[in-house]
This record gives structure tokens, C-alpha cells and sequence, in this order.
């Protein structure tokens, strides 16, 4: 493991390819939150890309310097960690053992409104679409030009924005919902949850992963399939996951200039409010 | 223009995200090869990613100081330049107005052997697919993770790998044929010259470009469409371009353990050979 400071080689592959993985971690009175699904994903990124981790002990070893530095011992934090293949190489070919670069940053806690839990957030459907490849879905790579681009979309009106597949369908509520551009999305139908599959494009979110393990937990049944945005816009209730913010309510969503979605909570106490209850509540954010 | 030197911010977007673009020029005797066509392409890739470039005169400067720096006055070199957003920005939201990283940095001549021009490479057919993502293709940005992954499937017996687009066909010889790893593909059928339209993935090479206007300056036509692997393997030449080795044919083509294509070429003055005649001249490379 070669960990680094503030300057990177300018000839790292993280910056020439995006030849990399990162994780961004909720660190809540100095301990890592659901450290071990971050974990996981590293190593199912690692696998995929070939890529050689540091060790774990190592690297949480590392990660408490970075926040004993940082001086927060009891506030909440942000621990962003990119692991590159760092430099090396022919080109695109990569040698055979290099040695990762490893970049931990810490970084403040985002306040966010009590209203964004209350009464939801604003969502419009972006342009840009989730190319579709299962060599790189699932795993959180350095490759996210297509996120920068459609978050690049929002304007000052919204606060998060779908992301449907690239799958040329003409009409654009034919084609398949996959998440946001930060955040993973459930929805909530007849009192059925459900979530779009990761397999050909999008990320797994830790948050994700711990959604559906409370689900479990709670007996609450969830389908991961295939959705269109017309699935989708016959929700009564959707919400978002993210490590950082947990679980936030749609309050609106709008497609064009005549399609639109809107909250219509049916019962009294929602399945999204019984999940934010314990996962919200882990991260000091506001329950429904 | 932020220009950098050996050592790059950690919180840069390139690495970040593969925020950014690059170019690989070679530089004959201290003058830079096709400048021109490398110079659109920054401007192309810029329109489409938003990104602010450094004045081209300025840039220009920078180079010819780096070149003066590697004291190589009239050795050929490649120049690589990378140009970021910068850091700066919340998460994947770019600020309006960052200013870019530019990093310039030279790189030996790679030598490569005559038996490449005059016989022709060994080549294979990649398992890893090219998504299909139009807001993407032509460009050259920093997220090149298909491409590493696809170098890598290599081996040491091969020296190009055909990318395919990743479009689902149940028969591998109906899916589309795009690039190769690290340049664009030609190939000639009854005497008639065809090239992969760069449409939803790929890149827009600067030795395609030069190829294509080369031509239509000999008044060879070529058709640019969808062309499938049977189509490929169908031709009787193909050939590669790429901005420092020129046109290098193919010898040989690897499908599977049954398929397999050979060159034979049916005429004798071919069309592939009348084109490397000026292209590879320009880069002291071998003419076919």
C-alpha cells in the first residue's frame, strides 16, 4: 500500500484511466458505518478490476491517522477512500503486481433539512443515460463521467435525479429505472417494496445492501427486478438510499413538461418510515 | 491553465471521476503530428463534458517548453497531454467556472518491429464489449476502464484486441464490430474500403480522421455504417490506425478456437498498402 498525502504522481492510472475504485463513508463519533459492506464492495471491485487491496487492518489503521489528524475524535464525518492501481504500465496495459495508490480524504459531515426527510425532495429525470455494461456495474470504479453529467442537469429547482438505462426505447417510460445519481431508489406499491436489479449498470450502494438486510430483518418482502419509469411513476411512495443521508422521500418527480409524481402515501405508517426509523436513526438524520 | 508538473492535487476530478480529457500526439523532429486534428478533438470532447480549455496558443507554448525541457530537439517523441476540470465542485456537481489541470508530459518513441507493417499483427477478438453510450463515444476522456480491462485480456501471444459493442446478440458474429483497444479499424472488400461509424461508442481517432481525408484526396471511397464481426471476417485486408504507429495491418485474426480469419490480400497493389505509403512515411514507420 502506498498511501498518499495531499499530491498524486500526475502519472497514477487513477487520473490517466479512472483505473480505480472509492468509497465514501458515513463515520459516526469516530466509528466507520457498515465499514464491512465498504469492505466488501472493495474487494468485489478489486476482484472485477484485478486491482490489489491493501490490507484491511492495514488500511483501517490508516483511516484512524487520517481522522486522529483531522482532529475530530467525537464529531460525525466523511472518510472518502480512492484505491488506484497506481502508476505503471504500458499504456492501458497494466503490470501484472503494481502497487495501489491509496487516497484517504476526510471530509465535513453535509447538514441536510429536516423537510428533506419530512416532506421529501424534489426529482426531475435526467438526459443522460446509464450505458449498460457488466463488466462495471455493480462496483464503485473512477470511471463516472456519466454521474458528473446528469448531476450536472439538477439546476437549482431539484435534488436528485433518475437515471434510466441507455436502452433506446422511443418512449422514454418504456425504458428501465435504475437509480439516482448518488443514491440508490426503492419503491413502494400496494404495500409491495421494490428495487431495480444492478446487473447491467448502476451501483451497489452499501445502503442499499443494508435496506435490504433490515428488510429482511423485518419480514418485509422486497422484489429486485427489471422496472420502467412507468413501473416507477405507479409508486405511491419512493425514497432513496445513500451511506451518507440514509433513506430520503421523493415528494415529487417530473419527467416532462405533462408527466409528473407525486407522494400519496395510502397507510398510515409507510414501509418507508418504518425502515428510516432504524437506519436514519444511525446516522443522526431526521426519521419520516 | 493550472499547469502541472510531476505531482497532481489528490482532490483533482480526474482522478476523481476520470473528469477530463486527453490527447497522445506524436512529435516528428520537434513538430507535432496532426496537430490540428488533436486540437478539434479537445474542442469536441470540451463542448460535450463543459469543460473549459486553456487557449490553444498558450497550450502550445507549454508543450514546446516541455519538449525544450526533455532536451529532444529533433529525437520523435509522444506527447501525451491530460486536461481535467480540476478540482473543486460538491461530489459530482462541477462549479461553473473550475479551472482546468493541465498536465503535459513526454514520452520516448516507441520502436516497433517491420515485421508489424510488412507481415501484419497477430490479433484477437475481446471478451470485453464497448457500452453503448452516445453522450460519450467519439470523445477522448479519461474513462477508460473498458480499455484497460481489454488490454489486459491480451496475453502475450497477441498485439491488438477487437472491441465489440456491448449489444446482446446471442451469436458473437452479430454483434458489432467498433475499434480496437488503442485504435481504429479499416477494412477492404472487393476492393472497396469500410470503416465502423463512430456513433454510440469508440472513439473518433486522429489517424481515422487523417486516414478518411487521405481518401478522399486519392478518391478512394469509403463506407462508414454498422459492420458486424461477419462482416469483418469477410474482408480480404484490415488494417489498424493510431496516431503514433500509423496503419498496421492485421496478419491474423483470433474469434474463438474454431473461427479464425487470415489475411489475403487479391490484388497487388493493395489499398492498405497505397495509404501507408503516405500516412506511415509521415511517421517514419514502415510502408507495407
Amino acid at each position: 500500500m502506498k498511501l498518499i498525502d495531499n499530491m498524486v504522481d500526475s502519472a497514477d492510472r487513477g487520473l490517466a484511466y479512472g483505473d480505480g475504485l472509492f468509497e465514501t463513508i458515513a463515520c459516526i463519533h469516530g466509528k466507520l458505518h457498515n465499514w464491512s459492506l465498504h469492505w466488501q464492495r472493495f474487494c468485489v471491485g478489486a476482484d472485477r478490476l484485478k486491482l490489489v487491496l491493501p490490507q484491511e487492518a492495514l488500511l483501517l489503521e490508516a483511516i484512524q491517522q487520517k481522522l486522529q489528524q483531522a482532529n475530530a475524535p467525537d464529531d460525525n464525518k466523511v472518510v472518502k477512500i480512492i484505491i488506484s492501481r497506481g502508476s505503471g504500465g504500458r499504456g492501458y496495459q497494466f503490470p501484472e503486481s503494481s502497487q495501489s495508490s491509496v487516497i484517504i480524504s476526510i471530509h465535513d459531515w453535509p447538514q441536510r433539512s429536516a423537510s428533506d426527510y419530512n416532506i421529501g425532495i424534489m426529482v426531475k429525470v435526467c438526459q443522460t443515460c446509464l450505458a449498460q455494461q457488466p463488466l462495471l456495474s455493480g462496483i464503485k470504479h473512477l470511471n463516472r463521467l456519466e454521474q458528473v453529467m446528469a448531476v450536472n442537469e439538477l439546476g437549482s429547482h431539484y435534488q436528485e435525479c433518475i437515471m434510466l438505462a441507455c436502452d433506446k426505447q422511443s418512449e422514454v417510460q418504456n425504458s428501465r429505472v435504475i437509480e439516482a445519481t448518488s443514491s440508490n431508489l426503492f419503491f413502494i406499491k400496494n404495500e409491495q417494496l421494490y428495487t431495480p436489479e444492478i446487473d447491467l449498470c448502476g451501483v451497489q450502494g452499501t445502503m442499499r445492501r443494508a435496506v435490504l438486510q433490515l428488510a429482511e430483518d423485518m419480514y418485509i418482502d422486497v422484489q429486485q427486478g427489471h422496472y420502467t419509469l412507468h413501473d416507477l411513476l405507479d409508486a405511491q411512495e419512493i425514497f432513496f438510499t445513500n451511506s451518507i443521508y440514509g433513506i430520503v422521500p421523493a415528494a415529487s418527480i417530473r419527467v416532462s413538461d405533462n408527466i409528473h409524481w407525486s407522494y400519496r402515501r395510502t397507510t398510515l405508517k409507510s414501509i418507508t418510515a418504518e425502515l428510516s426509523a432504524v437506519i436514519n436513526k444511525q446516522l443522526e438524520r431526521p426519521v419520516l
